[in-house]
């Protein structure tokens, strides 16, 4: 717990280095560590609770959802007809809490390496883990490589939730990775994963996307916006199989009545489309 | 100095309270107090220089083109023929240095009321300062609030580029303020000011917006991502006098050439429609 002092949480790393995030903290309410990794859960001052993963914010009560909602809907609501939906990682339970929200969505399987983040998600983290008593959802805890391997052809929609390309997340943005969802998807499938941000190591995210391109017909980029989250930005990658689906259009729309049911607080048709729209240095690099 | 500590420089304010960021720096380029507040230059490791009033950052020099493009663009872009631009603020320059790349503008008159911060980013800040030496520019050091009570019916843009509403600029969002904007404008006029951020005060935003539509016939918020300002992003806020003026539909637009002749590495036509695009939960907030 070097990492707290006199109050405060400081999180800094080597992924963006010369910068750092500090939160004032109230109460350490969990700290542990799992097979794979340190767990964090504390009460700040002004953003609610948070999940660190070795050291690293992985959401805060007050700004996660506009990065589960997103990660969530683009894929949905750029799928005709997402019936089975399979969420690699996300253990804390906010993006099974999105995907089981679309009324489309009839089946979620999501594959979780770490049994101790859902544990610790379900106890300290309620608002995130509801997604888990779903009665859409079955949680398995194993190795989504493993499990990808032996389900082929199978889902409309692959979600990868995972955390930065350091520590057990590392295979999860190479070649190899997107060839095995390839495999799992069904020939219309549409996979989603987080990327990175464009303002830190901009290449690192041209990397991934030239993988993705290996293997997927359209592949997209976009872009959503996350205070906790170094640079207050992240991105996403999309990728489908049918080279007729046009990604930033989104093809299952929400009216506003329909979107405050599902609490919808970030995402709409609009959101959706503008996402994608990226600002000259991003574009330039990515060449789209 | 008290915010600068083991090589760190850290910002913290009561605006965006229980949380801080820190840069790592390199050197003190220069430390002193103007009439009006305390000015600070610093080289960081991450984000090249950067420049601080009061102890809060201004700008970096990585990231500053996002705010100096979409502040002077989307106003500019909007107008159908934008000859006479006021800018109020702006003291380092780097909005003269966007608006006089714009084709259509003729003249530039800026009013800022801290000679310092004019001197100091012509000393240390060169890649911003040079705005000041475009032919168009005439620079006035002088209250702006004065200077538009002289000044009626003679603008076709104006441009805001204040710090936030605290200190000096705490007037600069007021009912009485964008009654002398909406004076000094010609009847097709617009302006366009930094509105803070959505993600923490939002109130505040929808204040600032409420003043500003006592005077405007068109009010709209557009968003911009900004990392090393608090929740990596902000908003501007822009009024046009003109009830048929759709202000998300730029009336000028320049192709991928002209675009990289005039440096934009933001700004871009697709941009200007998506940054008025809104989360589900600032729409609801500002009802638009």
């Amino acid at each position: 717990m070097d990492n707290i002092k006199n109050g405060w949480f400081t999180e800094s790393n080597d992924l963006w280095p010369g910068q750092r995030t500090s939160l004032e903290i109230e109460e350490i309410l969990y700290e542990g560590r799992s097979e794979f990794q340190n767990i964090m859960v504390l009460k700040s001052k002004s953003r609610g609770r948070i999940l660190i993963l070795d050291g690293i914010i992985q959401c805060t009560e007050h700004d996660e959802f506009s990065y589960q909602e997103m990660i969530s809907f683009l894929p949905l609501c750029a799928h005709p007809n997402p019936k089975k939906v399979l969420i690699v990682g996300g253990g804390d339970g906010g993006v099974a809490r999105e995907i089981a929200k679309h009324p489309l969505v009839e089946e979620i399987i999501q594959v979780e390496i770490d049994a101790k983040v859902v544990e610790v998600s379900k106890k300290y983290l309620p608002f995130m883990a509801e997604g888990f008593r779903s009665p859409k959802m079955k949680l398995k805890i194993c190795d989504g490589f493993e499990y990808m391997r032996r389900h082929q052809m199978e889902f409309d929609v692959i979600v990868t939730d995972s955390s930065d390309p350091i520590g057990p997340a590392v295979n999860l943005f190479t070649e190899s990775y997107f060839q095995l969802l390839k495999r799992a998807l069904k020939s219309n499938g549409i996979i989603c994963s987080q990327a990175g941000t464009v303002w830190v190591g901009i290449e690192h995210a041209k990397t991934t996307i030239d993988n993705c391109k290996k293997h997927f017909n359209v592949v997209k980029y976009a872009l959503a916006s996350v205070p906790t989250y170094p640079t207050g930005q992240i991105g996403f990658l999309l990728g489908s199989l049918d080279e007729g689906n046009v990604l930033d259009e989104p093809k299952n729309v929400f009216d506003e009545n329909e979107s405050k049911e599902m609490g919808l607080r970030y995402y709409n048709e609009d959101v959706h489309r503008s996402a994608f729209v990226l600002p000259n240095f991003v574009r330039r690099v990515f060449q789209f």
